[in-house]
């Protein structure tokens, strides 16, 4: 179970504090009732921006919601052959777009490059019938490869994206990470890199059950990605009647620096770890640690060893030597150290 | 907000204590944990039968996945006019199957009558292939006028489903205050009475945001219903990451009846309600009050004591003299009284 | 057979003679020949408008195509209870708009009235997030109940339309028969009156298999229907490799008067057969004879009549002594007299 | 124009014919005619099989329907990468499905490979919910790349299939270009190598507009493909209220051998072009030239001699010196010569 993925955490105090607190006497269903509605403003303070915030229960009902609106059939989005869209959501982007098409583009590290996703949507001219019409881009941030784009990588995607009219969303299952990586603010990290439409995600960093869509209503490319939002979210069954027990976790999450900090420590520990295993014999690294995975290539004796320490590692499918581990933002050091501690036992010994 | 719905109330006890009680170190993520695997069992015993369980963040999202699965493209479902699923859900069900079609019936307070049914399948001969064919029907218990259906109207409506090869779906989204006012067993209510599928109902009765969809996979006509649900679910972003929060919930609420309570409490308010309502000169139900809902017309002068006696009421859009009024798990025999009183206030005057 | 639809027709000789004229070398596919290079100028002219067409196979792909355009997920339509989109096309709406929801409202003689649609409009206010969101209103003209409105009811329609923001399209698969019975110009039937999109057949008024999306490109609240038309369209298996035989019959259908002439044909035959049939001793008409369809309930000794004569009537399904006749392009006047003859066999005898 | 593509093409004498002698007096609309009536008898016995014949008039509406049957909501299909499905349908078979996914495969010369296909199978678990569930297999016979399977490898991939309980479709749209090649007839092509549903080609070959799914309705994979289809079609605005003419075409194309004549001149023209080609200097095959497309790489002088011979050439997007060439059922030799000698003609200045 150890370093399986930051989902596998229970929910941190702050956010289990601010559902308590909820808990007391009726309130308006739907999202009608008070804490709902402070959730533009709070988040609006948080981004420097105008915003308006949609409540969802998970990351997939978020990036599906968010292509649906970017994407209305029938249009297409760009994406990363290994994007979480593509490869992990069963096919919701398609189903929530009504059948639109994902146009898929490699690309190493996890990223798209902005010449890459240039050339694809000049090669799908609106006039050639045969190509679903690219009418959004979506990067994950920070990726599935556990690297982070730069600030600059984003503005660059952004600019050919605007350039052709079409949407920029962001799959920010990690935001927090990625933002804890950069050191940067999240207005950098969003509208002011170009950002049109967010996947905020707020569960892997410790709430229980609440993650959002954030459109930045003043973005010229967002302007209609909001309109009846409320609908699709209600015919999605991602409008919640007792929505003030989300909204709730997502104001514990920004309040107080409560994500950052969550963050910045599941980052720590993941530098940690990805340090110590670089450092054993046969170990590599299969792509920088930017954030809070480690993606690495373990020879057959650490695979053992750490089998013996009671850590059974889970093979990538493609790839039976590729292991992920994940830290959260209740990882311990002593966890780290122990499993490090076990990962070098035969290596010693040898 | 006194009696405006059942959703507006808080959290019960017993679900939050689960809540907590499931806050306790690390889980397998997307319903690999060993409270989902209870699931099934739990759930089995309590409805004597063989279902599998798959829980979900709203009530839309269980009629829409279950019909989803009852009416596979190019599907229709038979329901009433003023189903739920027809009139409050945004196009769900449409949406979720791909375009599926609701094939609207009238009925008296709220309710189908298998003759109704069976005309209309037989009017919609698969060999005309201008009609949507009917491979469902869906019938919401108990109902949206606040009535509840005798077991053997449901048996009536089940036996003509079945006879035509359709799937028999319920809503049920106060499915144990109906089981209140019958007195009857959870089986009773469902499989026994015919039903393949169902949507069960906790949010409203005490939970936070947790329903299920109950496949009663042994029922002939509920084969095919299960498969790729996981999948369906995902796809439609209903797999939470950390699901063991929803399970609980609904272990919370089967377990020690305490579903049976809350609702059984939520009704005796209605019918407190109601009978004080009913005696005010000019009040006249519009409903029978089966359950925790009571219709009513309400004369201007009593709409007028209730106002000054500080309970506003929201008159129905289509009939202003109408008005519904919702008793909860939580609601308080004083505030039924205190109610009454103010609204036989001016009669009592006059 | 005889006035069973005015879809049994063979096709007409201007039809036959304009795809053999087409039938010479190579042309470039998928819409970029020289034949359908001409459509949107030569409908231009005879709209006296900015229009492009799209030509389509059938008239659900028409209607359908049209309102995927005009309700965009997660919007809706309004329409007649009876409206060949609600009842007559196996979901079509629904499954083109990717889970689009009709909104159906009743009214006299197969029309709509502006004061319901206005009042269903405002009942579904944007912010009641329950409600499916109405973006189009869509009338067909002639109705399924053979009348015709009046210029001014569509003008009313279209003004409640324009005034909420909505789209208005026109289901026109009689158009051409409903111009002849108003004895006005396309324009003043479509585009003048308020008509955004329209839904032109020229199948049923003797063309093979062809019919167009018109869009009124100039209209304000078309300007975005047409944005990737073309994808549309391909993706929905409507754009023909070798769409120059469809253009050219749909050209050969509004050059030289000939779909006016074959509807006003088709007008007059039924005009002649609803007199004879009213003249019956117990005959009654349902509706209006606006056009060319006859409403009639006929008494049982009618019935007989025809059958003895050769003339057995297929009853509606919902109203066994109420039955349609339908007259076309090609009726010729010794069939209706013939019939006529028969239905009245009895009662002379009598 | 020349060689541009084989649906370029007028259409032929033998279609000509069967249309002008369809036109004669009324007939039963929506195929309940007569001729229509005709169709699986005679597709039975060209397939020598029992099978249900859908006529659509295009071929993106034969992949696109036989798709959505195969693969059911949330069902996913194997391709191959440049799959018509895949590059050249935006987006119609997920359009189509309501959201299914195209699962993408890479294959020398156009081809998926049984073992290609089995590790996808095997790797997209029915358990792991991430993944959209294979339930079907497309290949495209003759392929995107000019090439044609040999009937072991599509047993082979059939094998594979329904070891797996997956469907094998065919997108014939060059079925008989392909069955040409190998000399087989139309049941060993199809169902004696396991394919259970078929899109079959015939505009291309020389109908106007039909195409046609073809279900082999005994096939134990194929039992439930029919469910419904004519609904399926109908709401597709595939169901023609003239259905005569498209089913006239496909009956004159299967009748008297005019299918595989057609097939066969093409395939020698090609064949022609290709040797031609290849002999001059600098040219070379980018695949074999099995049926009636060619591909090749041109260099500079040969791209400028056929310029100045009159026939620009059009250069692949991908790859600027790759150009494909098409054959038909009308190609004439001495074009094939002419071009030939145009191509050759700076070659022999040199």
């Amino acid at each position: 179970m150890l370093f399986r993925s930051d989902n596998v955490t229970a929910v941190c105090d702050e956010v289990i504090a601010a559902i308590l607190a909820e808990n007391q006497g009726d309130a308006a269903p739907y999202g009608a009732d008070d804490t709902t509605a402070r959730l533009d403003a709070v988040f609006g303070e948080y981004f420097e921006a105008a915003v308006s915030v949609h409540p969802v229960a998970t990351g997939i009902a978020a990036n599906a919601l968010a292509l649906a609106a970017a994407m209305p059939s029938p249009g297409a989005a760009v994406c990363h052959r290994n994007a979480h869209v593509n490869t992990s959501e069963s096919g919701a982007p398609e189903f929530f777009s009504g059948g639109g098409k994902l146009l898929m583009l490699d690309g190493g590290h996890g990223k798209l490059s902005a010449e890459a996703v240039d050339a694809l949507v000049r090669a799908a001219a609106p006039e050639r019938m045969q190509s679903a019409p690219p009418t959004a881009v979506t990067i994950t941030q920070g990726t599935e490869a556990g690297t982070v784009y730069a600030l600059e990588e984003i503005a660059a995607i952004a600019s050919v994206c605007h350039r052709h009219g079409l949407v920029l969303h962001m799959d920010g299952a990690r935001f927090e990470n990625a933002r804890a990586a950069l050191g940067c603010s999240p207005a950098e990290l969003s509208w002011r890199a170009g950002v049109d439409i967010l996947s905020y995600g707020a569960t892997k960093n410790g709430a229980m059950c609440a993650d959002a869509v954030v459109i930045f209503s003043d973005r010229p490319h967002a302007a209609q990605l909001g309109r009846f939002m409320g609908q699709r979210r209600l015919r999605a069954g991602q409008v919640f009647s007792k929505m003030r027990y989300l909204s709730a976790q997502l104001l514990a999450m920004v309040r107080g620096g409560v994500a950052g900090r969550n963050a910045a420590h599941a980052n720590a520990m993941a530098a940690r770890l990805s340090k110590g295993l670089a450092a054993i014999g046969g170990v590599s690294l299969l792509h920088p640690t930017d954030m809070n995975e480690v993606f690495v290539s373990l020879p057959g004796n650490v695979r053992e060893a750490l089998a013996r320490g009671g850590f059974p590692v889970r093979p990538r499918p493609d790839d039976p030597s590729a292991v992920r581990f994940v830290t959260a933002w209740n990882t311990a050091e002593r966890d780290v150290d122990a499993f490090l501690a076990a990962a070098s036992s035969l290596e010693k010994v040898a």
